[in-house]
């Protein structure tokens, strides 16, 4: 099954677009959770107990793993093993490099941790991009417009163009992915906090694409303009990721419980609107 | 010392302005080596114990050690590790994300790994660029104009300014880098397989850059080009990356000297033009 099946299956089956993010940062952990990564494991695996059934997808950001050297790598992998199978994996590393490298970021995303998905940044051009694309069961989530403050610096310089052409660099690289989307495999990053910038770049894709949209929560994006603007005409494909939101709402024992808490509030507005 | 004097010294003590990419690739090793990490940790020390006098710099892609998971990041920390300490190291990772995530990666590549400079994907902006800054010795190495084929879909796309603005993303990119360079610790890829814009990017950014520039060898770049286009007044700062035609000569036993002797005839070609 490819990532987009998958990811409508489990959207369906669990009545729900939300999407957790699994960033462990021992600032933030429960105050008895032990900070290494045993303890981080079983922080992580209690909080996707309690939220599995309430989800869409989880994704890992591979930096705050990546920040205890190869412990880190296990830890991830380990995660992504804990993961129920019907639940797909959209690993966040924003990748991209050379044809003969981004090869091997393939290799370590899709073959060696087994994830569905992942993000890609698209600087570099389609060759960067098509090793990922290559893989026809895996979804490539391209960062089109993100959600922080600068990503006016680049993504929004306008272009000199013909008539017909996209007029930001933003909507270029939308409409550039999906050229590449031969295999159907092609996902985009848009920002919960461009709510207006979302509603047009989903008309501009048209009703296929699943678009990954991170900012509700802390960065401040709100989840029902996103979900108007972002699903597609069935009410669909707009994955809301909510990370530290959900993750790190109490530093009691009682965390897990209050993460399934703060998952079943938004999913309940999810449900509200599109089940 | 920072990054920059500490590039700088190498290159002055090895007369060189040659950086040789350590970039594991079990396809091409050379028969009698193990395609275990192993194997690999003993081939890599091999090639930097007959290359280290005639380097400025390592550079390690980090795909290529990922493809292995945790163990390939032990891998990595054994090499950088091994790596003498005058002769810096910039890990090729091309990270990049919003601002607590760069943090993470930052954490990653600069206090687990501990290497000297890192590559850096511009795309998102300054806030996901700054957490790199912020460390003042370590150098952050910004993509702006790569030597890949589709660097031309986004980099080289002309952008609607004013009549003292750049005229291309990649332009753009170079001159805001410049403006994020309070720190002394910014610097640019400029592929060599776009001489007249790396020279024309020298000019722009001045002096005081370095600038790391890939591509010379299996990607079809000229070394003299690059040195006369990307070194500046002092003949200095131009960092010409070799990896494949350094690391992957011969199949046989005798690998550690050929890379020596295709490593020595690049160097002497940069002694010709510099020293």
């Amino acid at each position: 099954m490819n990532f987009k099946d998958k990811l409508i299956k489990a959207a369906l089956s669990n009545k729900s677009w939300l999407c957790v993010g699994l960033d462990p940062d021992t600032s933030k952990l429960p105050t008895n959770v032990d900070k290494s990564t045993t303890g981080i494991s079983q922080f992580l695996k209690n909080v996707i107990d309690t939220t599995k059934d309430l989800v869409c997808a989880y994704k890992p950001n591979s930096a705050f793993y990546e920040q205890f050297g190869a412990d880190g790598i296990n830890l991830l992998k380990e995660i992504i093993d804990y993961i129920p199978a019907k639940i797909p994996v959209i690993l966040d590393a924003k990748r991209g490099d050379i044809g003969n490298t981004s090869r091997m970021y393939a290799v370590a995303a899709f073959e060696h941790l087994g994830v569905d998905a992942l993000t890609v940044n698209p600087y570099m051009g389609y060759d960067c991009v098509k090793p990922f694309l290559d893989y026809k069961d895996k979804g490539v989530v391209i960062l089109c417009l993100t959600s922080n403050p600068s990503s006016n610096d680049f993504q929004k310089r306008p272009l000199t163009v013909g008539d017909n052409e996209p007029a930001m660099l933003y909507q270029l690289v939308a409409k550039t992915a999906l050229a590449w989307n031969e295999n159907d495999n092609v996902c985009l990053v848009i920002g919960a906090t461009k709510p207006e910038e979302l509603g047009e770049l989903r008309k501009l894709v048209g009703d296929d694409i699943p678009i990954l949209i991170p900012g509700v929560g802390a960065q401040g994006g709100d989840l029902e303009s996103s979900l108007k603007n972002g699903s597609n005409a069935k009410g669909q494909l707009a994955i809301i990721n909510v990370s530290r939101s959900v993750l790190y709402v109490s530093t009691d024992d009682d965390y897990a419980a209050r993460s399934r808490a703060n998952a079943l509030e938004l999913v309940s507005k999810i449900r509200g609107l599109l089940f």
